[in-house]
């Protein structure tokens, strides 16, 4: 990491900036996107009262679009315009309605244009509620701006 | 699965219908669930334009939910209460808005309490978009009537 | 699968046999590959007293490693080179030195050049041991012969 | 990790000592197992000439198997039995007849009785050439001494 220039990081965070611009289903569900460097990214969402299952527990598949959504930024940091190829998540703890969940995605490997993502979703208190690890590949072209 | 009786497919039916009575997740995102048996269950659900990304693409995170309700849905038809405990998905072509999308799942394995089941994800032309496993854990409990 | 000719299968299991003449791993571990098919193939192995850690008990790694066999043999049957790029495994049982394990590898699907295939491992009595799930992707070059 | 006490440590790796003195698979092998502490381990293999496929490359059932070596210390070090329970590897850069080497194991997250451990797989160099990911669960027993 220690040859990242500041125009990176720049151009990391105006990458994320442009691509929550058009993330309808983000901001719909209202995840918000900060500390994003290249990389990196973490996504929070409240757990709303249409997001959970029978008994207030939440739909483990809105825990992973959180865990995903992070990922999906963390890995477009670098430039090229960047897709998930496959991803996996184990469930730790249960999470109820009302609570707000962070999602920080880290790059653990980036071999060509093949990237390893982890990513790892608290709950507010600190306990991980399930840790997520996704697979990118950039693809040829440029984003498009 | 010769050995699965009429009482027990009944049972599995009768279980789905309870949970989806409650599930307000899968009832706000449109999801349906039908074709249910013991160890199997289909989930259906319409992309709509607050489910994607910029450029009018599926956040893949939807098509993993819609994946996970289908698991959810057929691990649960044996009787007791059974968790996702981790699942992962390859994405093989991307989705648009206004897409209907059907989410098949069979069991694989029971061994013991840990199930495995195997969701294959398609749009309406029968291509498929997305393939799907999770690891499921009965708990000791019966489920709550 | 109905379109699959003769002379493809013909072809596949000409390609087996030509890619385990040259698989000194598999020879030196006593694996036979049989019933090859497109997108199809099985691999045997007996479990040794050098394969067991404490108590008798196959390593993980050698479970895994029979279905990779099984796996990379199938994904091989379409003509292009093809490697693995990930795979995962559950161990569902666990197995004793000197029982013969069967690992039954099948193309779940082929979406241009990326596949995935399942392959279950069962002791002789039929009971599965391990699920393996693998994706492959074809290179651009011919195999080499 | 800070309340790690140097009694934790200790037994660590007393426990890794004695696994290994019974590990019959990674004796074979050739793997030695160094650096062991709470949650982590790292495990060193050369690969043999009989670890190959044609062309030298090694069978990706060897890199797996290393690095779930590395994972079953790591993930023993806290005093109960531990077993894994699943594991997945993405294969990032192939590997020749004659190099060494390293699997460094640290743990992800333990909760409860389950715990995640990543796996890095490295050449001599240092470049990386596999990411395996490990689930845990201990066991009600004590280990057998």
């Amino acid at each position: 990491m220690g040859a990242v220039t500041d125009d990176a990081e720049r151009a990391a965070r105006a990458q994320a900036e442009a691509m929550y611009a058009v993330d309808r289903a983000s901001q719909a569900l209202g995840i918000t996107v900060s500390e994003v460097a290249v990389g990196r990214a973490t996504a929070t969402m409240r757990v709303r009262d249409d997001m959970v299952n029978g008994h207030d527990i939440a739909h483990g598949g809105y825990v992973f679009l959180l865990a995903d959504t992070a990922f999906a930024f963390a890995c477009n940091t670098h430039g090229p315009a960047t897709v998930a190829r496959s991803a996996d998540i184990t469930f730790l703890s249960p999470v109820t309605a009302g609570e707000a969940l962070v999602a920080v995605a880290q790059e653990r490997v980036l071999s060509g244009r093949n990237g390893i993502y982890d990513v790892t979703v608290r709950r507010a208190c600190g306990e991980v509620v399930a840790e997520f690890r996704g697979s990118s590949r950039q693809l040829d072209r440029r984003p498009e701006s």
